[in-house]
């Protein structure tokens, strides 16, 4: 089939030590416990190479020796772990209405999932950033009373972030070219780790293909179930940059020229008819306009209790509701042809009013052969899939060679 | 930002060779006319290797002394130039209304450039395969004629193709499930070459990164302007493949949900407003319905002259069209962020009065900071991008190594 070509390029030996640590300390991550010698029999490095390599890692507190010993012939050999306990990220997703931080350390283990109510939309950016940088202050605090190292903290926003961490725009936070990253590393205090911004639905994604049901998909797109709608897309294998880094904006195309109006200004965006906002003063009209957005778990609840009750209302709703997600859905999979869509955020506790809606609209506009594909699914993940990806993207730089010195 | 593992891979050695042979092709392809001692500086790779690369390339035909000389301290050096003119890749495009091939050799010259009206709808899959076949077969004779060597034949088509060649669907033509490479294969009486079969998007896309106005881009989308629209990707650099290998189906997303009837049994597709066949039984609707489908070429010409002339009804359709296919690639610029988008195909004579209102509806719809991307361009392609993209897939695995036997 169609090929591209890379350009092939002669081998940069300069690299070879780095890739070779990551390449061992892959398969440690993959195959735990094993030895030294199953790591040189399956990586086709010499054993001299591995030893040493092992030894430098055990140096920087990644790998640990176990104790334990293969049954074999010849001489017993000692057993590799991964250590990277004295290690954590930190990923911080920022919403609406609530704020999420999430540590993990090397080894995969969660440290901590903090979940905060956020008054978002009223904030000023300068008070919103305040009370971000007050939650990752606390979050770095915690990972260095355990013991540990922070690598580093990257934040998820609902909007579009510059690669140097300005969220150009952030319409569901009222944001406009407000530099993040300098602000959370200055109330940081400058701390020397790698501070981060980035869109929430990319961070998310990242999660999902790491931790979530469709873990190792090399086509998978999560939608974030929050205020505002967007993609986050892992394309044949990598998450998809696009030409400005700007992919997966879903949220404001016209599913009902007709519609109801957006904030943005249009009407009928999908974000207007399936967004938590619009879902919550469709279901509870009563609520609505109540007061500022924040934290809105206890609505989703009621939303929730009414449709478990079986209120005509509420499921009819619902069924509307999950009807435009679903032309949604079936946009992203004839244009993106995924293995899996998952829903995140807010659509998880509504799944099951909105999983059938959607895959009828699917099943009626997916074009091509019916193989199944692309499944439509509820993440697994709770709310903090962007702050776990925050945590996850800091630890594949780690995986990716950037070790952290001893 | 996010990154992803690949799975860093110690070094095969056993592919060294090949991959040398293609960065010594690839470097002169480049920078030809070039010597010896200059591939080594640049590629890294030293003397004694290149020149043994070099006289490998030179009797498989693929490289050339040109006899030049570089003015230089020391021995005069021999300059080296592609040859590849005794090699030659075959495309062949199937349309709804036409058929193109052309050929290519591999020095990136054109050696061919066919079309032929084709009843592509009317036809039973039967009866068309032989005609691909038989144009095919024109094809392949005038190349031997010329004596170069075949080195593959593709096939582009309007619909959805399997990795082994089956073309799936292909609605345009009424197609399902035909194993167009077999038809193929055997009507050329199996000729060793390889023959293959791709979507005629996914092929156009590729010839636009290599030989239109935006070659090169990294974020490239080309629209089919034929009786069907679809899209071809290339995304981060590499062509998107989905899952299924089923992406860019773009044709029948709802633009209108109280558009006209399509095909496909919806209504307000993308198809149905802005194809080609939509287009001239808006402004010409006095041929609609004339028989056949077989070249729209001449009602194409005639909807051209009524626009230029500054007929009202044509100009006000033009308008209208444009504007549903705006939407259309709106949809494409917010969800894949690329940084040009092409119109192809019969959408390139028309182009003057369909991008200013494609342009209008996208300045409306586009998500983030106007920083001019996406530009959408007409192709400087010909009718028959899919079938350079077909002879250039064909040469790409050339590139990758893949090299002709002596």
């Amino acid at each position: 089939m169609i090929t591209m070509q890379r350009g092939p390029q002669p081998a940069d030996f300069a690299d070879v030590r780095a890739t070779n640590l990551a390449v061992v300390l892959r398969y440690v991550r993959g195959h735990a416990p094993c030895s030294r010698a199953e790591i040189a029999a399956t990586t086709g490095l010499n054993k001299a190479t591995v030893s040493s390599l092992v030894a430098d890692l055990i140096e920087r507190r990644l790998l640990r020796e176990t104790g334990l010993t293969e049954h074999r012939i010849g001489r017993p050999a000692t057993m590799l772990v991964l250590d990277g306990s004295p290690y954590a990220a930190i990923g911080i997703e920022v919403n609406a209405d609530y704020l999420t931080a999430v540590a993990i350390d090397l080894a995969g283990q969660q440290v901590l999932s903090w979940r905060r109510s956020f008054a978002g939309l009223t904030s000023s950016p300068a008070q919103a950033a305040t009370a971000i940088a007050a939650l990752g202050r606390r979050a770095v605090n915690r990972v260095l009373k355990e013991d540990r190292r922070v690598l580093g903290l990257t934040v998820g926003v609902p909007g579009l972030v510059s690669p140097d961490g300005v969220v150009i725009m952030a319409p569901n936070l009222g944001w406009r070219d407000v530099n993040l990253r300098d602000i959370v590393n200055r109330a940081l205090g400058e701390p020397g780790f790698p501070v981060a911004v980035d869109n929430d639905a990319n961070l998310a994604v990242l999660a999902e293909s790491r931790y979530g049901a469709f873990a190792g998909s090399q086509n998978l797109i999560y939608l974030t179930g929050e205020v505002g709608i967007g993609a986050g897309i892992i394309s044949d294998g990598q998450p998809l940059r696009g030409h400005r880094g700007f992919p997966g904006e879903i949220g404001h195309i016209t599913i009902d020229p007709q519609g109801p109006p957006c904030a943005c200004g249009r009407r009928g965006c999908l974000e207007a008819i399936a967004g938590i906002t619009a879902i919550i003063a469709r279901v509870l009209p009563e609520v609505a306009g109540d007061g500022d957005i924040t934290d809105l778990q206890p609505e989703v609840d009621e939303v929730v209790r009414r449709a478990r009750a079986g209120d005509p209302a509420a499921l009819h709703a619902l069924d509307d509701v999950g009807r435009a997600l679903g032309q949604g859905v079936s946009i992203l999979a004839n244009l993106l042809d995924p293995e899996v869509i998952v829903l995140g955020g807010y659509f998880v506790p509504l799944a099951p009013w909105l999983l059938p809606p959607v895959e009828a609209e699917l099943r009626a506009r997916r074009i091509g052969p019916d193989t199944g594909s692309p499944q439509v699914v509820a993440s697994i993940l709770d709310h903090g899939a962007a702050a776990t990806g925050g945590a996850a993207t800091i630890l594949d730089h780690i995986d990716a060679g950037r070790l952290p010195r001893p």
